[in-house]
């Protein structure tokens, strides 16, 4: 009846939440979501905050600026100043989640068939975002140390890739590899933006998420160890991994006219992020109950990183390769010789559910690689749910071992 | 430095929100703004669901369905119900404010250059939302009773305007002008989407807010009455106007398949509404206080609309044409040979504000027409304010009384 001709055609939606349908069933342990973990939420903090932001109703009720709450901003820049970032109020523009910062900036410097870069395995709903607005998406491959610098630095010497408008990266905990970027590598991509003139788009929800090792800063922060490359970032930071998804608090930070311009799409998008959870915020932030609150989460998922890793080794040994994640809420692995599509009926038949690799590439898919949360399900929970993707894993070997090569 | 040559190109921002950086100077009257009146917020009614939200508070504090709380689009159902309406849960998606409705709809189903047709004058956050998609925008003049029905008829029949994809109508209580499509124009409207083929996008967040004259069904509800309409028809609706903007919860009602596009889109565009003020919302219209507080919010709305038009009568007299409205948020008027653009300095020099109607038209603009919004200011600040438009008034006529003809 209607004519669906239009530019966005992905019909089939994410290929995550089309694992959603399984959470639900009983005994179900679930390694696929990119929730956090809920009973880590900081309810007492955020119910003070709400009664504080209540004092002024008003403030909650009626509409806000589309750039942010002032009194949010203010606070949202105090934390960036404390990850080592100084910024102008100018330059950031309160979202919908980080999520939207993305959709805004794709339309604001986006033209059809501009080339931008991903790494891979990269967040799907990037390359949707990516689809929705035509772009021609070039990827970059991603090891334990992050996306592979000398790689694209070769692609774009030898022309092999021209002209990219942007590259999107997530560099500290990625999602899905869990990988966070050297120093070293954050340096030379810098100076790469700088001499090809492209936009490093540094998507940064999971950063203060760290449980082990040695902080990096943010390619924002490190900045101005570059000439000229603070023109060429943009930043993008989240309170839905380290507070609450259910805020929808999100941020960019970004050249002003690039903020400008963004904020103009957002009044024509959504007028304005929700005032009532964006006063909450600014209060919540305001009574340093993120600092205080924060080791709870990272100590927590420490632990859980523990048992996930812990019981990969023991139950898998050398059949299953992963890096061991230093903070953020995801491992990635590789089980080489099977085809993880045909693991996963098996998983759900064992009752533990994950998501397939293939979910996270835009083109030549690794068919033998997932990627496991370990955010939501507890320590008990998660050694079961090792437990039994080894069962589901020697079920599909088992079956499949005359037509899957080693 | 960076090549903004995307297809958004609209720098200059919305010319209403232009305005606002008049509304804080002290004693200014304040006919410009589209915000709903702060001090008629049920503060009461909204504070208890807050607090029965919270009593769930990992619903309010994690991520939700893309499409919304299933509680909330219970609710939401069962308010379309009492307004005549029957809808599927599957066509219903929650939004951030409807204006995130009106985005996702034309992302999913406009082609850059598509005809979208529009009444002038309009909102202008629709006008920047087609440019946003690269719409062809072609313009349905309006009088008293909306949308010029018999002019769209015949120039569709001429070949005049060719295979419209759809048509954007405010039709109960308009932005700007106030008016209301008559039964009749709206059923001549829905045959037209059936022999043309073109969605109707029906704006319907003012329906509720009806204080004197009887009530004219959506054309959501009288789609039932033209056979083959429910096919072409999305429907937007929203709380802000009735309840609090700060909740930022709008709703889409269209075809299966148009909702379940826009919900893949909004994967990538926020993943999901404010899950929190969502849960609040559902908890408010549950324990029925929109029902209970509505009349509170229509009574003073008649009195401001009255003092508003008593006013303008007493000090224009035949000076200035308006067309006094049902309900709604606004008065469109005309001062004949008076360039409001001009007028607009002396007015805010006599501390009032209006938006010239300029601001609302896509092409050929009437450069004598303004909007008054009734809804912000209180009885007396009306009463002062129409007093200092008139002295405004004078004060352009007196200056370009030479240069303008009367």
């Amino acid at each position: 009846m209607y004519d669906f001709t239009a530019p966005f055609q992905h019909p089939a939606g994410s290929p995550i939440r089309e694992l959603f349908k399984y959470l639900g069933e009983p005994g179900m342990i679930s390694f696929a979501g990119g929730y956090p973990a809920s009973d880590l939420f900081d309810a007492e903090g955020l119910q003070a905050a709400a009664a504080k932001a209540w004092q002024a109703s008003t403030r909650c009720l009626q509409y806000g600026p589309t750039d942010g709450l002032p009194e949010l901003k203010t606070q949202l820049l105090a934390l960036m100043a404390r990850r080592g970032v100084t910024c102008a109020p100018e330059e950031m523009l309160v979202t919908t989640g980080s999520q939207q910062g993305l959709d805004l900036l794709l339309r604001v410097l986006l033209n059809p068939g501009d080339t931008a870069l991903t790494e891979q395995p990269a967040y799907p709903a990037t390359l949707q975002a990516l689809r929705l607005q035509q772009a021609h998406v070039v990827t970059v491959p991603v090891d334990g140390d992050g996306i592979d610098v000398d790689n694209l630095a070769a692609r774009l010497a030898s022309g092999a890739i021209v002209r990219p408008k942007l590259l999107y990266t997530v560099p500290t905990f990625a999602n899905p590899t869990g990988a966070t970027l050297t120093r070293e590598r954050r340096l030379a991509l810098l100076r790469l933006a700088v001499q090809y003139r492209f936009a490093i788009v540094e998507d940064d929800p999971y950063g203060d998420l760290r449980f082990a090792g040695n902080a990096v800063p943010s390619m924002l922060a490190l900045a101005s160890e570059v000439e000229g490359s603070r023109d060429w970032i943009v930043h993008f930071s989240s309170l839905s991994k380290v507070v609450a998804p259910g805020l929808r608090v999100g941020w960019a930070i970004a050249p002003a006219e690039i903020t400008r311009r963004c904020v103009i799409a957002k009044q024509t998008v959504d007028l304005c992020s929700t005032p009532w959870t964006q006063a909450i915020a600014a209060h919540y932030l305001e009574a340093g109950s993120l600092e205080r609150h924060l080791p709870h989460i990272t100590q927590a998922y420490r632990g859980k990183c523990e048992a996930l890793c812990d019981g990969l080794r023991a139950q898998f040994g050398e059949e299953l390769a992963f890096h061991q994640p230093e903070g953020g809420m995801f491992v990635w692995a590789r089980i080489p010789g099977v085809v993880i599509g045909t693991l996963l009926p098996n998983a759900i038949a064992n009752k533990v559910i994950f998501v397939p690799g293939k979910a996270f590439f835009a083109d030549d898919p690794d068919t033998a690689s997932l990627r496991l949360s370990f955010a939501a399900p507890n320590v008990d929970e998660i050694r079961e749910g090792v437990a039994r993707l080894k069962r589901a894993t020697h079920a599909t070997r088992t079956a499949s071992v005359a037509s899957v090569p080693a």
